[in-house]
């Protein structure tokens, strides 16, 4: 039976990370994932990763990537669709059929993009409703578009737009942003760019493409339609741990609960970034996460004392 | 008064990465240090920081500091001395004299190298003996040195210096090597480099420059002397917590306890890096956990709820 180390299942930075220090610890390791960068691939311009001047973070992650396996680690593209505990070992079955073992793993898949829940939302998904403005904003040159949320995402969202799109319409239900200062600050300095404040979308109109939002007004509840292409939903992530909720202990978000070296409830499995409680998403967090839990998991796999590399 | 919202300590990977966050996050922010790029200089060549391809460390180190300083952090040379609480408020002051006066300290400074405590040692210190491979590697052209240690860092420093001098000894206690087994394959396969396995240095010789190193294997207990023109240490750290010790709890090796947020026992005052009692002092781990700080440190000083920037 071919019996890996460590199974990292998820790609983004925190399983790419996870690899990439297992690898160098000359552990098996085989990397499981639906895609390679994960949420890393998202971001237009990832301006806040110590260490990386400015770039479209598909380019940092491709970097993430080509170093996990110039260190050995080995990539099985596909969905983890179940994970079994034999004994001392973890069996982890994809959606294809196929079956791996591990003697550890290390979750690491992150998260899906949230929905609004409205009228027309399904119709014209991935049609004119988008949850990635890095990779759909090139397709609205010109053209006018609506984003909704509050956060980062939203606003980075809204700036990518204003690159391409002549009028982006930025819709949050609330006056203040939760986005960096400096991010707002350039939002709101955009020509291009409308602030749709204390407003929520209530349908996505049109026949064959989109051409509209209804969004009402929180304060005056008062209705209007906006005029657009397309909307891009920055309104957040779900946390879909169903895959380890027999083994592992979830949080009220369903998050995988992890300790500070990130240890799972079950002795033997690890997490890392997005898909754990730890508060703050962000790609150097996921990063040092996963690197901090493959020196964990190796710590198990081999029994040595846990200590920095230079103790006695 | 001028009263910082941020004052970092230290200006390794975590004081970066935190000055970083804290500055995008538009708080009034300090770095104290009495150096740029601290531990995170020492490595000749990181290849195990994610989507960095290998460069010398000193240079991934001007990328953090440039990154501070673009968010608007501010620099100020010099050694922090002592800290004191004054009401809500933290009061720094400089071994120059200087005070200043902050909302909230995060504390990055590290770890200064261990040394033998043997004869000739600090006779020879800066002038034959050396903690830093990677700065003074170069100055050991055609000539022989040696290195003690078993960790990543002294394996690294063999590596480097057999780059340079004719020979090299790498003078371990053990038989295994705790460093990465990639790195330890590397030295094990160069031509240049004699394993001393079991062996302690007891004596350092020379009048006028060091001549040779005398040590003794430890199973057979015989002694021999090294003619060596150098000699480098690799045998860990130590951590000087002191200035903070009557305000935050230290673990038994004087590190700074934190939570998995970066919290110590005072409110007010965050953590992160080799300074803390995190177990992997890795530059990734430390630039994380700095910016986890920083963001912390924000929810600390703006009241705001803690949670992923895009929750409801």
């Amino acid at each position: 039976m071919n019996v890996y180390d460590v199974m990292i299942i998820g790609a983004g930075p925190a399983g790419l990370a996870a690899a990439l220090y297992a690898g160098r610890k000359k552990l098996k390791t085989a990397v499981v994932s639906i895609d390679i960068g994960g949420q890393g691939n998202l971001t237009s311009h990832i301006e806040n990763y110590p260490g990386v001047f400015p770039q479209p973070g598909m380019e940092l992650m491709e970097k993430f990537h080509s170093q996990a396996l110039r260190f050995g680690a080995e990539l099985i593209l596909g969905k983890a669709s179940e994970i079994h505990q034999k004994q001392d070992l973890f069996e982890v079955s994809l959606a294809s059929g196929e079956t791996y073992v591990a003697r550890a793993l290390i979750l690491t898949f992150g998260k899906v993009p949230r929905q609004l829940g409205i009228p027309g939302e399904d119709k014209f998904m991935g049609r004119g409703v988008s949850t990635c403005a890095t990779c759909d904003a090139p397709l609205y040159k010109n053209k006018s578009v609506a984003v909704v949320g509050g956060g980062n995402s939203a606003v980075e969202a809204a700036l990518e737009l204003a690159n391409h799109a002549k009028k982006v319409y930025l819709i949050h239900r609330r006056t203040e942003f939760r986005a960096d200062g400096v991010t707002v600050d350039k939002v709101k300095a955009s020509p291009r760019v409308e602030l749709v404040l204390e407003s929520i979308p209530l349908e996505i109109k049109g026949e064959k493409f989109v051409t509209g939002i209804l969004v009402e007004n929180l304060v005056t509840n008062k209705k209007k339609v906006l005029a657009v292409d397309g909307l891009f939903l920055e309104i957040g992530y779900v946390v879909d741990t169903s895959i380890a909720k027999d083994l592992v202990e979830v949080n009220e978000n369903k998050e995988l609960v992890v300790d500070s070296l990130g240890r799972t409830t079950c002795a033997g499995i690890f997490a890392a970034g997005d898909v754990t409680n730890t508060p703050f998403k962000q790609t150097i967090i996921a990063a040092g996460d996963g690197a901090r839990a493959a020196l964990q998991a190796y710590a198990y796999l081999t029994g040595k004392r846990v200590g920095p590399d230079w103790a006695h």
